[in-house]
């Protein structure tokens, strides 16, 4: 079942490896079909050299497994949570890239500094608070995703303009309209993070880029007067 | 027509992701044939590995577009303005090349620190202010080149001795006799930009080369006297 | 003799120039035969390119050479500590990896920031001290062993837990069931390292992760109740 | 003629690019035939990519093309220096590789902060100061020769035990018993380099490996007491 967006789904992990974006198993990525209400992910700890299209697992919006030999990403309840709180987004990434988690180990939202961040992020990419004991023990994956899905609600970020985000002493979450969507939008955060890491070295009393010029190149790319691209 | 530039540029562009210039389509290289008044680049959002040559578009430099199935890069405004003010330049190259990109979000210029930034960049690269809303909200790209073209005029600084710069919260243009030349200046300004970056973190008190030496080094690649190479 | 845990020290140690983690001859692989009581460790200075799985050395614990036509690694007094000290340990590797080295010479343990540590490795990373000179005019690699085996064994740090420590002024030793484990470790030691490099670059007062934050992702992958991978 | 000497300086120099140590044409290797009094250095400005060996340029040590239908590299004169006051060199090469020409441009010498270092060289790699505006303008390349010599002679260190020099605002020159030797060394200075700006960056209080650390890599490797390698 679902075999083509297994195949979708299995083409955007193996582009984890090949954009840099992870070391050993450190990655996942799920694409959800909206009509069937099902998602695939990779299952849990498998290597990338050794994984194939039928290996992604198959998961219902209950977390219930509906189909595959191996047990889903550990973080198969964060992207439930995500599938279910906006119905925008059609794939999510999870990995340990270096940049992006460097920010996230400092506890840090990044600031856009310049058109590379605004033509794809709208305002800074947010860090969410470290989970507490409690949320920690009792349903660590699930809270998370819902901690993230509390940020943008309170903060009123639309999740298809803000298509990213980082958990505190953890790592970055991204998505987007479908898988490949997601992988892409993950390596422009590691860019973005590389060079915000960067330019607050060479300056730092840098400050955010100004709003017009962020609006100017994210609705250059993004929405009805868009012109970027063919 | 112009099958021997489009192929020039093609081959630029193609340089670009080579020398790990851009990631995805985040950069855009062009040409002029002086005698037709035309020049040739690449088109908008188009991937690096679907590019051909004959999928560059053919720009006047009124700047209609005289022929080309795609529309031709959303900087086109930027190549446009810089060809007109400045006869010498003979091809254009926009990236946002990691540290070339830090150090325009940190909005400072680069100073010279050694013999690699003079053999080919005389004195600091310069970084033009952000344009201003107004500037941003009539007309971005033609705007940001007419900035560009004030800052060389203003400051009597030589198109050919300084072939690039720095715009503010955005990146970096390079520009050169032609579009491999253009590249190449790329290349450069990138490997500049990352020593200056790691020198000032060695030594925070680090000051600019003597003028006598940047002078030595420039003039040993450059006009009459120079004697490096062939 | 052997044969078979030389192809996996050969094996392991070919994964250090894959990895990054060497240049040139800067690296050695060792493993045991807890039955037979010999180890296998690379030989000393020889090129990654022209090893081949007979080149291994094999050694008793008593330090004596049991068979191989050449000289073990320099550092296998240490490897032979370790040996002797904890029955755990399958796999030893030493490297001068970049990260993890500069923190070696920096002279500072590495702080839990995050679950990439968190993950593989229970609390900071250990710098034990720099020998003094009657220790290194002595028996340099032998209390090179020694000095990490007192720290372990004063902190109370299991070495399955924490499987890795910096010498200050010198570099790493990493260690796991086995070659390729401890290989492995060298390898999320290294990303540790960088990570950590990053983070503090950041935001200077960062703070380790929480320690419930530590425990919920080391014992998610760790002992009883671990349930990532397959 | 030296034909087998012009093979090892082509093969030296093709290890530049290998290495990472040269962007473009911005590095080059020589080798001396000390019997014949003569030495094969890399022509000027050509590309590594049409390099042939026959394309090596040979010099005699009064500075005198005796063969090549290429001129030489620029840095020539500093070479034939180099060579003359030191009998135990037999290869030389420069580049401008990016850690250990960031050094040169911070103008401070690299103090020894681990074992990697002491390896190989024996104390910090000094920085020699910018020539003066009369020493540049009259014979640049030879009074760069002669400034790196006095800084030896002055400091009484011996070249074999320090094979590496910074020139400050230009970038690093290292040497060896021949071509494949320089080239070795000169990609230690710059794994030193890196090492050295990050330690730096995670202990800022940071001081030297001591002395007798220093002494036991050192000697481990060098003199008849050595013990490293076969």
């Amino acid at each position: 079942m679902l075999e083509e967006l297994k195949k979708q789904v299995y083409e955007a992990n193996m582009l984890l490896p090949r954009y840099g974006l992870v070391t050993f198993t450190w990655g996942n990525v799920s694409a959800i079909d909206r009509e069937k209400g099902l998602f695939c992910i990779k299952p849990s700890g498998v290597d990338y050299e050794k994984l194939t299209p039928e290996d992604m697992v198959v998961m219902d919006l209950d977390g219930n497994k509906v189909e595959g030999k191996y047990k889903p990403s550990s973080d198969t309840p964060t992207h439930l949570e995500l599938y279910k709180a906006f119905d925008d987004i059609g794939g999510i990434v999870h990995t340990h890239s270096s940049y992006a988690t460097s920010w996230a180990q400092a506890g840090r939202s990044i600031p856009c500094y310049g058109t590379t961040h605004a033509d794809y992020i709208y305002g800074e990419v947010p860090c969410v608070r470290c989970l507490n004991k409690e949320e920690i023990d009792s349903a660590y994956e699930t809270n998370t995703g819902l901690l993230i899905i509390d940020e943008f609600r309170k903060s009123g970020r639309d999740v298809m303009a803000v298509p990213c985000v980082l958990c505190k002493n953890h790592g970055p979450f991204a998505w987007g309209k479908n898988a490949g969507d997601a992988v892409h939008n993950a390596v422009v955060l590691e860019e973005v993070a590389k060079m915000a890491y960067r330019a607050e070295t060479i300056n730092p009393q840098i400050q955010p880029a100004p709003q017009e010029l962020q609006d100017k190149h994210y609705y250059r790319k993004h929405g009805a007067n868009a012109y970027y691209g063919q």
